[in-house]
């Protein structure tokens, strides 16, 4: 049976209301995703919350039952809450009725494998957490690998990343890793990397890709270092027929992976 | 030469800063574009701002020196201000260090010019202003026509939406109409009507899309009615490959859009 918890001042409420900020997460090792859908996606992907709150008016819904009743017995707790902390913990207005908090997972480039997929999407000093949340959701819909985040990137486990995310975070492989670091790992096995850019004459649907291509996207104001684009197998851009010269970054990569799924060999 | 604003409760500040709502945008008919690179952009596309607000060490720099001379002369007013005041106007905590401030466009369909482009978006029932924002900047990128807004949308004019079309609310054509009025309007001349459906066997790249073709894209959570579907003379699908079965909105459109360049007959 779920605890009740009514009082903002309850400790677990506050611990978890912290989990918004990354430092908190990172101390604690877990972060928190919204919604009975993504908490769905997360069991179905393996993934048990650590604590799911539920409303009220969810105490009888079978799924949320059944993920309540398997976290328990995987050692969890469930919470039955009020819409008014539900949404203190999210910092949303309208909450969702779901709030799941889970273990983070390893992000460590060794994990990876590479033979899992042709594809795999790879992001350069990422800033904005719906842009991260956006190419993992990407990423799961073409069938990618993971995503591999290369120097300081924005968190994936922030609370904005886990939304635009729609669930991926859980299906998606994710990898944390140095500029060197990556591509030392890149360059000890197969594998074509792919920079998008602004400096180059060949159009995006040009070339083949062989699997697995990494496809590496840059800062979404800077774009990539030229050294780093230099370092790649292949640079490729995407015609730009209008005043500006550029493209929202999750945009742009998925538009590419699209075409990678397309001319893939 | 610029009046200088230092003191938060000025009445042109209030009055600008109410500007981050709609309400206040309605009954003023202005809206706000944060930073010098947007607001060059709009200069480029023939708009001046009313107001022009500028850190004061941007004084002297070239290009916010002609423009705010411009927006002068078209009895318009460049207000020299603090770091503070033009982080209070735009919300942020590190604000851009220019704030234009516009008179909001015409949106009426019947100020389109539909040959003026091989392609257009339309979205229905768009809900967050970020995809929004994107849709105007892929439209940008693509050379589309405009963005057609049916029935009740996100608006335009927001500071989230501006903000991500990256300057493109000031190059692309903006309409809004009820979807009766968009169809009629649609139906009076040529246009291939292309939605975007979950519902259909046709691959996004088997067919040919004619010019000009206009893309349907549905409500981020909903997707488009089904009777809207039905009233499309061609209903495509981009392949699911993961678990999930949608993209992000604005991700869907650009990679259609691209599509549809690459198609277009």
């Amino acid at each position: 049976m779920p605890r009740e918890i009514t009082a903002y001042s309850n400790p677990l409420v506050k611990r978890v209301r912290a989990l918004r900020e990354k430092r908190h997460r990172r101390e604690e090792g877990l972060f928190l995703a919204e919604g009975l859908r993504i908490v769905a996606e997360a069991e179905e992907a393996g993934r048990l919350p650590r604590y799911i709150f539920h409303a009220r008016e969810m105490r009888d819904h079978p799924l949320l039952r059944r993920i309540a009743n398997a976290c328990e017995a995987a050692g969890g707790e469930a919470v039955e809450t009020t819409a008014d902390i539900l949404g203190k913990l999210s910092g949303k207005d309208n909450p969702q009725t779901v709030l799941g908090v889970y273990d983070e997972f390893e992000t460590d480039l060794a994990a990876l494998d590479r033979g899992a997929s042709g594809i795999w999407l790879v992001a350069q000093a990422l800033r904005d957490p719906g842009n991260l949340g956006t190419m993992l959701r990407t990423g799961d819909a073409v069938g990618a690998g993971g995503l591999i985040l290369v120097d300081e990137c924005v968190d994936p486990f922030s609370l904005e990343a886990v939304r635009a995310s729609m669930g991926a975070v859980f299906t998606q492989a994710i990898a944390r890793a140095s500029w060197a670091e990556f591509i030392g790992w890149l360059r000890a096995g197969p594998g074509t990397l792919v920079a998008l850019s602004l400096r180059t004459e060949i159009d995006y649907r040009e070339p083949t890709y062989p699997a697995p291509t990494f496809l590496l996207v840059g800062n979404e104001a800077r774009g990539l270092p030229a050294e780093y684009e230099d370092a790649c197998d292949l640079r490729v851009k995407l015609p730009m027929r209008g005043k500006a010269d550029s493209l929202n970054a999750a945009v742009a990569t998925a538009v590419m992976a699209y075409t990678v799924l397309s001319l893939a060999v």
